[in-house]
């Protein structure tokens, strides 16, 4: 599968931070960015792009902020063909705070909004435009938003400068005619601009929502190492590389930091394919409560937890 | 997604018993059994059926013959309106040890069969059916057939009275657009005959798979409960369900013997995805080489693995 358009976006330490706070070593942190460099992929998250005041550093690593010296400490100067970004989500940063990317080792800021928050993305994504930024819009949770919502925001994008929008499975509940239904929608409004997925595991669909979104011309696409995210994780980089089998990926760097750093993490953040991340996808609902059972004692009593659920849903 | 003619046939106890000889407690079959009947699920494939001297009764378990008298002692007479299968593997059965379905708690006899096997495969399952039995035919690795013997393998089976025929994704390396390419394939071929689907999870793609099937008209859906099975195992039940949504599935009793019976199988047999199933997967290979590797000491190597089949093929 090759297309020379499409980028790849690891997301491990952002997404993946979303189960430890970001409580990540160095050591860990640079062995992901060396094995994406080597790899050849494309832009790697390395966190999200808050204000000071915002999360209290007691509770929250460096990565929740991706302060320059930080990303200094592991990347240098970043010579190398991997691009750095950082996520920014509405409200968590001042804008004033995020400095010229010609100061900056970051190259991408992307946006993550909800869409009731859609004015204030586009605001936010064409301010870090002017400061140099390579930007995105990601709407989160779409899959509970409502089609005229929907079409809304898509007209209120195709009127920005903004070149990068996402289709964001933040609930891990859709099939790939959601997707497909989606994508042509978003291509529809915006078709001079790159569409994105991101994709979440929770029914074991992250990869081939991706695959589906790849078919119907998506080019931005994001993955995890092992699939490393929240709850269910995402779509695994690992997979999705022997998918494109595009010569500028090489998928042996992937596998050995896979083996001499990932399989540790694994035994300290639970993430993956669970029963509550099932339930929580299938029923449509934010994985928060499910992330909830997960952190009990009871974990592993999966019927109580669908009765919880089947008391408010129906499944 | 509610289609009436869809069939749902767990093979938890036979692919399931790939890993581990069929060496399962009466307890566990049992346990698998009632949560299928109470589950609403229309079939229980519960192993192969083969004859005595086929294999050593010292190496595999029952479930590798299904002598009545071990139906028996897990499903009674089986009054529920679950139905039991046995796989039969050319070669491995001697014809006149299948007795009439008449004195027989097996309802379906499934013929697995490599596609120079077909004629065989034909013979014995048009003898089954004579003998009273349900029957399909499954087409087994049908990833490493050229197209023209596959042709004259649905040309063999149109001509026959055979009315299952499945699409079976031996090595987990399809993704959804060669499914959709084969089931449209066998369906111009066998316009009045059912197609199943047997997916494999090397590449996470079982259920999403299973899911390009049931779009494109498959009625025969083959799952595992939480997808046990060779190597990276098979599309996983209680995902299946909670996509059917058919108000005659019940998810919670397969919820229960998860939480009672298959967390503890989980700590004794090691299925599911792991990268050197990925690998295979991905080359288009049986996945022997992977699962040798993952019993061996170093099977957490994933690079020499890779490096290994890359000598052979390329990734």
């Amino acid at each position: 599968m090759f297309r020379k358009e499409i980028k790849v976006l690891d997301c491990t330490i952002r997404d993946g931070g979303l189960m430890n706070n970001w409580q990540f070593s160095d050591e860990f942190v640079k062995s992901v960015y060396n094995a994406l460099v080597d790899a050849g992929i494309d832009y790697m998250e390395i966190g999200y792009k808050s204000s000071e005041g915002a999360f209290s550093r007691k509770e929250v690593g460096c990565w929740k902020f991706c302060d320059e010296k930080d990303l200094r400490r592991i990347v240098g100067e970043n010579k190398s063909s991997l691009k750095l970004s950082a996520m920014a989500d509405i409200g968590r940063i001042e804008p004033d705070d995020i400095v010229p990317a010609s100061e900056s080792l970051l190259d991408m800021i992307r946006v993550a909004a909800y869409v009731n928050q859609m004015d204030k993305a586009i605001w936010l994504a064409e301010h870090c435009m002017d400061k140099g930024y390579e930007v995105s819009i990601n709407l989160m949770a779409v899959s509970n938003v409502m089609e005229r919502d929907i079409d809304e925001a898509l007209e209120d994008v195709a009127k920005s400068k903004v070149p990068i929008f996402y289709l964001v499975d933040s609930f891990g509940s859709m099939y790939c005619e959601q997707i497909e239904i989606l994508v042509n929608k978003y291509k529809k409004y915006l078709p001079d601009r790159t569409i994105g997925v991101h994709m979440h595991n929770n029914m074991q669909l992250a990869f081939s929502n991706t695959v589906t979104g790849i078919i119907h011309q998506c080019n931005m696409l994001d993955a995890t190492i092992l699939g490393m995210g929240r709850g269910a994780g995402n779509c695994p980089l690992e997979l999705l590389m022997s998918f494109l089998k595009n010569p500028k990926y090489k998928l042996r760097p992937i596998l050995k930091v896979i083996q001499d750093s990932m399989l540790d993490m694994q035994k300290d953040i639970e993430w993956g394919y669970h029963i509550p991340y099932l339930i929580t996808g299938a029923l449509n609902q934010h994985p928060r409560s499910a992330l909830k059972w997960m952190s009990g004692e009871q974990k592993l009593d999966f019927v109580t937890f669908f009765n919880q659920m089947n008391d408010k849903f129906d499944l």
